[in-house]
């Protein structure tokens, strides 16, 4: 529990100052400012006060009990000073000192050694090389950091790896009247970490959304496990920077981490429903409308508007961003026409001129709110002075509220006059945006969330006749051969024991096996050459196609004998080519599921970049994401005259790799490229594998 | 000249009233409020007095001479009420009133009838159904509007064709205390025009940057000629809504124009050197920018800064946004070295840490300004609460004035608690932004900005030893036929004319023909038949490829016969295949150039919509944007060692290609696909051609 550490009853500041422009004045004089509702005491050897408080020598002389102590000396001394909070009984320490972990190996052994000391007192550690926590509730007011952001009350928790990064998102959320619930930049995290904290807001009832700033996660699968229990009950919002490659540059030689794009992070993120951002003010402004509105059940919009102008640039937007316009029913137009203006536009958005009534509003509103194709209200609003924009207001906050459906405004209107309007939609629960490009963008992301929330239910299919026994066998074999790819024979075996489509084969060592494994298979074959080392067979001489009759293998088998001399082969039914399609599996993280990645295979992928990736396991709904993001999705669908692909049985195929996968966590990397689709009825062939373990 | 307009000595309010809720009483107090110059005339055929003015029952009863007056009158009544404005001598009057053009037909008739009496007498009209302007210049301070954006003075005027976008604009600049120059809002633009507006403000000193909301263009051409004059002494920064499908069909519900995505707007403003944006925010955050910097020379970035994670996300920023991060030279390393603190970072982003003194920021700074590798100097500064931050802001500032590059500020702060330190960058001119997304996304604009400056120095190539007059010949033979689509050997004629390599070829009437023309041109050929009604020709086997000899030829001859009874045909050489690539030309805007299109044929452009367009003329930078600018780029250098284009040949073949659309204005659309583009050495084959030309 961290209670101690965001509910401090005391806290001391070691290493407390009288100079203004030290962290050790400076947290005491943010203490004081934030209306802290405990005791505070300031330890320093030598001045016998610290601004109004009495300054301790040692902390074992503070005559009260203290739960945190922030230790502000230097590096060297801090484990000595933790060892004095043990003893005191203190039971968090944030150690906003730096020179540990992040200094490399002199700081590493410095940190081994305050691990210990607090360790030996069961004290926890927050830090070091840390900015520390905040904790606006009432009755605590805890500024225990050294930033300049103003608390107020708010409902949002943030943490932020960058304290640079936090900051900013704390004083916009001030700056939006928002303000936040609790704060943490966690620095080195060499206790108490990220997932802990965020374990802890889950369950506070204050905290109604969670903000998070990533740059590297240190144990995703942890933070997987709680973060997915979390999104069930409030949303989170995530932020991960260094999506360039010179981001990720910039990410390591900031952290000293390894310097590669990561998109593992990202990807962990969804899969545990949080709905991920590249924009601090998108963030909070999502953040905003997440904290009070109902969870969208679809990502059809329908628009009320009173100036013609930004009505198009709110389509623009969403529909940009994934949205739909909404289909307005025939029932709706039904109640609207007659009782809007005469010249108002029934079509979405709906608009209802400038001159609209609160009669107007309230009946638009009402009627979207009950219109079964829409999802979501968003109402685009610019301040007429010649209208009762209070009353407005008024009206549409009686429909919105206790709707089961989100509604959004964009309110454009200058601040200062319109006051009072303003302070009506967000009394009465709808979030307000000044520009209609930030309003479609929030509405597109509770869309998101929406979407989110939805796929958390949904789960991946296991198919039964799945031969896990044989499967198993396969990859025990190959593990005791030492090797790291899985012979041809084997690989295939293993896709068959999934009930995967594969062509008919079998393994080879001479011309007459040859022969009579493709009297079995029936011509056309191929033959393959078995080498670990060839890697690029094809440009080897190590692959031939279609070969229809015995005299052809016959001449085939030779010169795979010449070419490798002594190489046992693979051999397999011939398929003609279908379109190609490819899926590959990585496991980039311990812990978590591996990548799969899907697109056209060749230039598609590697050119267009035109590939979709997900982290496995795979639902039903991830598959059919993943095939029909692509954008040469069309080529699947048949274009031209051209047949397609049956969509259906490419789905049941990548979702048995998926099942193959999350059975075997040994497999390091697996490739089938290319697999072809075949027109409708015809089940797709997986020509070729490339299975690796991890060894 | 619109001075009268937008510096009127006098104004009357035609429709004025005591009703606070009327625009007649609006117009009036806004111009009071603001501090109109000038005396204010309201015309009120019952009432004695509006607000504090003596009201007129007649705009010929005011004593004394006008230059503008407003319309506010029910819009039958407007005609009559202009024609007493001329009688009076009133050069201009604002159309306040609707019901004109954009309500159809009998709107049109009125609107025509109104300005029908205006020329009579000499009165320009703006509007109908509009706004107004406003201009702030101390001396006029004239709000001839009905809005409620406080009128502040400033560099950046602002002209919206949605009043409700540029009252958001407004408001916007007015937050930012950036204020504006002049604004209008034009209505109907019956009269006076966005061109004749835009020329007005070119030669307004006090204009520095002008601000344009587009929804559709009234004269294309017009408006190219004025503003491509402007943007070499001014930024002109615009934003065309409605880019979306759904966006435009509220752009035509809204305007009641065509629906269909226009593409060429933002063609066009690129041409004239505008630079465009998509969100209304970043429009007026640039602006700021844009009216104070000097022009960046290139698109490389220095970055400074004192917290790491907002660098990340500047880096991510930037780079998504196509500028590069500066490689520090050795010599500015040297002179950082042991000058900053020493765990100071001197690659870039230059991390000068937290507790940088304003010496280490003006070092920083002008190291970068010196630095040739830099175009753009970018500081990220949080504001410390142990650092004199103004002393920083004013180390800076001292490198910024008079400095040739531009340099923006992130300025990540608690607005209130250090408006000092911002108002000491803003008043050293340096732009500063809350945000490192904004302040990136800026930069990035600045860097834009510099490109388009450039490519308005570049001109389109002539090429010499073009056959103008038998390209002229050729066009007038197939006007005078009465066809639209060019007979095939015409349209190869007219592209050899122009130097474009095109395979041998000829036209044939019969079998004889065919075997005389491939004797001379050498096997194998094509043939294809000629015939406007075969659009796809392969499909009605109206094409024969690769035929190798006399006996295939004869036996192709035959089987045309029977297909197209009568019909002639054309024969070429047929040339083996190279990487397709395709070049379009569509005349969408009577009065502009070509829309030229440049990708990789197929599936390439019809499914990936990997394309890219440009308005002709084209410069040589022009065309080497395109063709690096599609994401298949890497297939035309070649991959997995397949040989690439010949770049270079290409690029000549799309110069030529300009050259002949500028030339032959009557080409209504042309289409090359595919081209074949060879390996370097080998001309290019363009094998298809279809030309249609304006009958």
């Amino acid at each position: 529990m961290l209670d101690a550490l965001f509910r401090p009853r005391a806290v001391a500041v070691i290493g407390a100052s009288n100079r203004r422009l030290t962290i050790g004045y400076r947290i005491v004089e943010n203490l004081v400012d934030s209306g802290f509702k405990g005791p505070i005491f300031p330890i320093n050897p030598k001045a016998p006060y610290i601004k109004n408080f009495i300054a301790y020598k040692d902390i074992l002389d503070v005559p009260l009990e203290v739960d945190l102590a922030h230790i502000i000396v230097k590096n060297t001394r801090v484990p000595g000073e933790i060892e004095k909070c043990g003893k005191k009984g203190i039971k968090v320490v944030i150690v906003n000192t730096a020179g540990f972990g992040e200094i490399g190996e002199e700081g590493v052994k410095l940190q081994e050694e305050m691990l210990a000391v607090a360790k030996k007192y069961g004290v926890r550690v927050f830090g070091p090389n840390c900015q520390g926590v905040m904790n606006s509730d009432p009755e605590v007011r805890a500024y225990c950091n050294f930033t300049f952001t103003s608390m107020i009350e708010g409902a949002i928790s943030v943490m932020a790896q960058s304290g640079g990064v936090g900051e900013v998102i704390n004083n916009r959320l001030y700056e939006l009247g928002l303000g936040f619930r609790m704060y943490a930049s966690y620095g080195n995290q060499a206790d108490i970490n990220a997932t802990e904290i965020l374990e802890y807001w889950g369950n506070d009832p204050g905290t109604r959304v969670i903000l998070l700033h990533i740059e590297t996660l240190q144990d995703p699968a942890g933070f997987a496990r709680v973060a997915k229990e979390i999104t069930k009950r409030k949303p989170i919002l995530a932020m991960k920077t260094g999506r360039t490659k010179l981001g990720a540059k910039a990410v390591s030689s900031h952290t000293g981490g390894m310097m590669a794009v990561d998109t593992t992070t990202n990807l962990l993120l969804e899969k545990c429903g949080i709905l991920t951002f590249t924009d601090e003010e998108e963030l909070c402004q999502a953040a905003r409308a997440l904290a009070q509105l109902p969870v969208a059940e679809g990502n059809r919009v329908g628009i009320i508007t009173n100036t013609g102008g930004p009505g198009i640039i709110v389509t623009d937007e969403l529909t940009e961003r994934g949205c739909d316009l909404s289909e307005i029913s025939q029932a709706s137009r039904d109640s609207l026409q007659g009782n809007l203006y005469p010249e108002a536009s029934l079509a979405n958005p709906i608009d209802v001129l400038a001159t609209a009534t609160p009669e107007h509003y309230k009946l638009a509103a009402a009627t979207l709110m009950s219109d079964p194709g829409v999802d979501i209200v968003f109402v685009n609003f610019i301040t007429p002075f010649f209208v009762d924009t209070e009353g407005v207001a008024r009206a549409l906050t009686e429909v919105a509220k206790d709707a089961a459906k989100p509604m959004v405004a964009c309110v454009m209107t200058e601040k200062k006059g319109w006051q009072k309007t303003l302070q009506i939609f967000n009394v009465g629960g709808i979030p307000t945006f000044d520009m209609p490009e930030m309003a479609g963008k929030v509405a597109a992301a509770i869309a998101r969330y929406g979407a989110l929330q939805r796929r958390q239910e949904s789960s991946p299919v296991s198919y039964n006749g799945v031969d896990t026994a044989a499967a198993n066998q396969l990859i025990e074999k190959t593990k005791a051969s030492g090797r790291a790819f899985m012979a041809q024979a084997d690989a295939f075996s293993l896709l068959a024991a999934y009930g995967l489509p594969v062509p008919a084969y079998g393994e080879i060592s001479d011309c007459a096996g040859a022969l009579a494994a493709a009297a079995e298979i029936g011509y056309p074959v191929t033959i393959k050459v078995e080498s670990e080392d060839v890697v690029h067979k094809s440009d080897a001489g190590g692959v031939a196609l279609n070969i229809k009759d015995d005299a052809e293998l016959t001449a085939a088998c030779e010169k795979m004998g010449q070419n490798f001399p002594g190489a046992s082969c693979f051999i397999q039914k011939f398929l003609d080519p279908g379109i190609e399609v490819m899926v590959g599996a990585n496991r980039e993280t311990e812990g978590l599921g591996h990548v799969v990645a899907f697109g056209l295979g060749g230039i598609f992928v590697e050119v267009m970049k035109d590939v979709v990736f997900r982290l496995n396991p795979l639902a039903a709904d991830d598959i059919d994401e993943m095939i029909h993001g692509i954008k040469g999705f069309p080529i699947l669908e048949g274009i031209r005259g051209r047949a397609g692909g049956d969509i259906e049985k490419l789905k049941e195929v990548v979702s048995r790799i998926s099942m193959l996968l999350r059975n075997h966590d040994e497999i390091e990397e697996m490739d089938l490229n290319p697999i072809f689709s075949y027109p409708e009825g015809r089940e797709p062939g997986l020509v070729d594998v490339r299975i690796k373990l991890k060894i």
